[in-house]
């Protein structure tokens, strides 16, 4: 499994001095006995619930300190995929200068993947001790990158560039517009605060000065930790619990779903790695809200309240799609959701989804300008996201209600190890 | 003191069904166990913390749940003014419809105020009961209601507006966009998680229709809860710490800065309101992070790490603006902001500052558009934000990088008694 696999709770509470009033200091040992009590919890946690490292309440109760919280940046896979939904998402691109060249692009990934690690752990990024979120510790920063198609032109590495990234397809109903989506780089920023993204962000914009510079950028949000009971499935904007049948770390086909394998069809330098199909989905709230709940229940398939499956059971119950109701009609009816994007109905595709809703204020007409920014995760696209949304596209009940209006496709690498970089194989083969 | 003046920890997860699989009853018994340590402990920080009844951790370690902490809405005063800041804010500005009414807007009013009260309860709104942010509490939801100067004239209660609400003079670097400034009726919501408080605002959209519609929203962020031990202070975007010097509830003069007294010179309506004034100010971030942080503090007069005054001592010690370096020079610069801003340099003015970040992506000369929604309570702003405004604009050395974009100034009525609602002294007169 991935060394970065399980989140660490450490001392440090990062750089900031904790010189205060007497107030602040009385927190400061609040929390530092939180953190020796909840030591032995979140490794529980750890053990218990897989790979999905998210802060959370041990069995005992005692709550480990958020700001204290990290993920190691270094390891078989990248951070920022295995790991649940934080509370913040900063998903931005960056387009390469013209003129970048492969050795100026390596200098690159080599100072954010090194920024990346050291913000990870609670440590100013080198050359930038001005830091912002002074006081707080990592709050689970995890930092993503990835390559888009047009970044192996740039970079004389056409060649290399693996048949997965071929450009998705047009969907029915598709309104994508181009100058928000694509880009030679991707990068996700994920904290459980605001203002550690924030931070990161700024970091790795201003060492891009000169090499790559911002293309588009979009912000996410995902519940608090602590906000709801439910540690593994989120709700979106139209109140939908999201992420129920996403593959679970636990699964024996887990890695093989989300990562790619090592072998002769699959380019070496991806091994571990990933490909992020990146979809800014515009949700139509108006026209949702004024459904009557077990209308969108059958737009859905599962229960709002709950999530079970109109077939029955509990949120975590597998769906009878053959399940008649006793008038004969089929408990999950034939248009929607999770009928059209079930495995089952799709050779078994599946991918991981990651999403954040997001909402940028209202537009024009009135209507929120928000939705879902859908992050999935897949060791190929062709066989996972592709699939499921040419199927989807104006076909389920649910896409009434959708707008996809931005979409990036972008190969993740494998983590690097300390030391190394993101890329490197590539960059340096 | 307000009678919402402390946070309240509740049994209540919300209306969310969780009868989901067993991790996640696991989950909700540990929380429950949680509140019932974390009731007495909540209570003892509301004692010792006045009326900043915001969720923390108690004195012996025991966090309460984020999702059942809550705000009563109902109190001498509105909610939203003396908690301290949540992690989330949306403001939003409405506009009266053509041809609204005094009773139209009276029954708007009353609406508003049930539903702010059920949500900040953790209850659904009536008639909404198709809710979005299931399964949480309600995560420390307050709504603030205000009023601007065009309301009154919509309403035909032009001789009922307060002398207080006279245009905010223009200041020296002004560029305000009135399209995003002002509004007749102004609402705050801020909660602990971003789902509750979208859901809020859609609510008091919809059951805004047809009366009065969105002129202007904005998204704001504070540090999320357990991110940083500071409990009193947070910090902007600039990286410094922000609050300081804000009026403590437990000072004695607290009331009087920030609630209007009753009395012949005031209206009678705003009895316990407060008048807010609402300024979007854009940070010029890649000029501030291209200074050196000495260069920083001297802009500022205080020390990035932890607040303390440039003339020494903690973050909370008093500033002494006559002390000197050994060179002779001023330890607090002639044109720092906190000389600049001091009350004791504006006849003692002051004001509760209660602002959020906010970052709304990047403009097209790659800037980032995002800084500081400064919102300030003050029982008059005439003695409050003006003349302290009207010293800083262009004076001090921090509006160098600062650019006011969006202004509002609005009447707070006090809080609604439970059968009442906000507004109910004027709107009934």
């Amino acid at each position: 499994m991935a060394q970065n696999s399980s989140t660490t709770h450490t001392g440090t509470t990062g750089s900031g001095a904790d010189d205060g009033d007497s107030a602040d200091r009385r927190a400061v040992l609040t929390r530092r006995g939180l953190l020796g009590a909840a030591g032995a919890a979140g490794l529980a946690v750890g053990a218990a619930g897989g790979v999905f490292g998210r802060a959370a309440a041990g069995d005992d109760g005692a709550a480990p300190s958020l700001g204290a919280a990290s993920v190691p940046f270094h390891g078989v896979h990248q951070a920022g995929i295995v790991q649940n939904q934080q509370s913040q998402a900063l998903l931005v691109a960056f387009d390469l200068a013209t003129g970048a060249t492969r050795a100026g692009t390596a200098a690159l990934m080599r100072r954010w993947s090194d920024s990346a690690a050291r913000l990870a752990e609670g440590r100013p990024a080198t050359g930038h001790e001005n830091q912002i979120a002074l006081d707080a510790g990592p709050c689970s920063l995890t930092v993503t990158f990835g390559f888009g198609a047009s970044f192996f032109d740039r970079t004389g590495l056409a060649a290399a560039r693996p048949e997965a990234l071929a450009p998705l397809p047009d969907f029915p109903d598709d309104a994508i517009d181009r100058s928000r989506s694509d880009g030679d780089l991707w990068v996700q920023i994920c904290a459980d605060d605001a203002l550690v993204a924030f931070h990161a962000l700024r970091v790795l914009q201003q060492q891009a000065a000169g090499t790559a510079s911002v293309r588009w950028q979009m912000s996410g949000f995902s519940r608090s930790p602590g906000a709801t009971a439910r540690p593994m499935t989120t709700r979106n904007l139209m109140g939908q619990l999201d992420g129920t049948n996403n593959p679970r770390a636990s699964d024996a086909s887990f890695a093989a779903k989300v990562f790619v394998p090592a072998g002769p069809a699959d380019p070496a330098w991806m091994s571990g790695g990933s490909y992020a199909v990146v979809r800014r989905i515009r949700m139509l709230l108006d026209n949702w809200e004024n459904l009557p709940v077990d209308r969108q229940e059958r737009v859905i398939g599962r229960r709002k309240s709950d999530g079970a499956p109109l077939s029955g059971g509990t949120e975590t119950t597998a769906v009878d799609l053959a399940r008649q109701n006793p008038d004969g009609t089929l408990a999950v009816p034939a248009d929607a959701h999770i009928r059209v994007a079930a495995p089952a109905a799709n050779s078994g595709a599946t991918m991981l989804r990651r999403g954040f809703s997001y909402h940028d204020g209202f537009r024009a007409d009135g209507a929120p300008d928000a939705g879902l920014l859908f992050i999935a995760f897949q060791s190929d696209p062709l066989t996972g996201f592709v699939p499921v949304q040419r199927k989807l596209a104006g076909a389920d009940s649910l896409s009434r209600f959708l707008r996809h209006e931005a979409s990036g496709l972008y190969a993740v690498p494998g983590g690097a190890a300390p030391g190394g970089y993101v890329g490197q194989a590539l960059l340096e083969s």
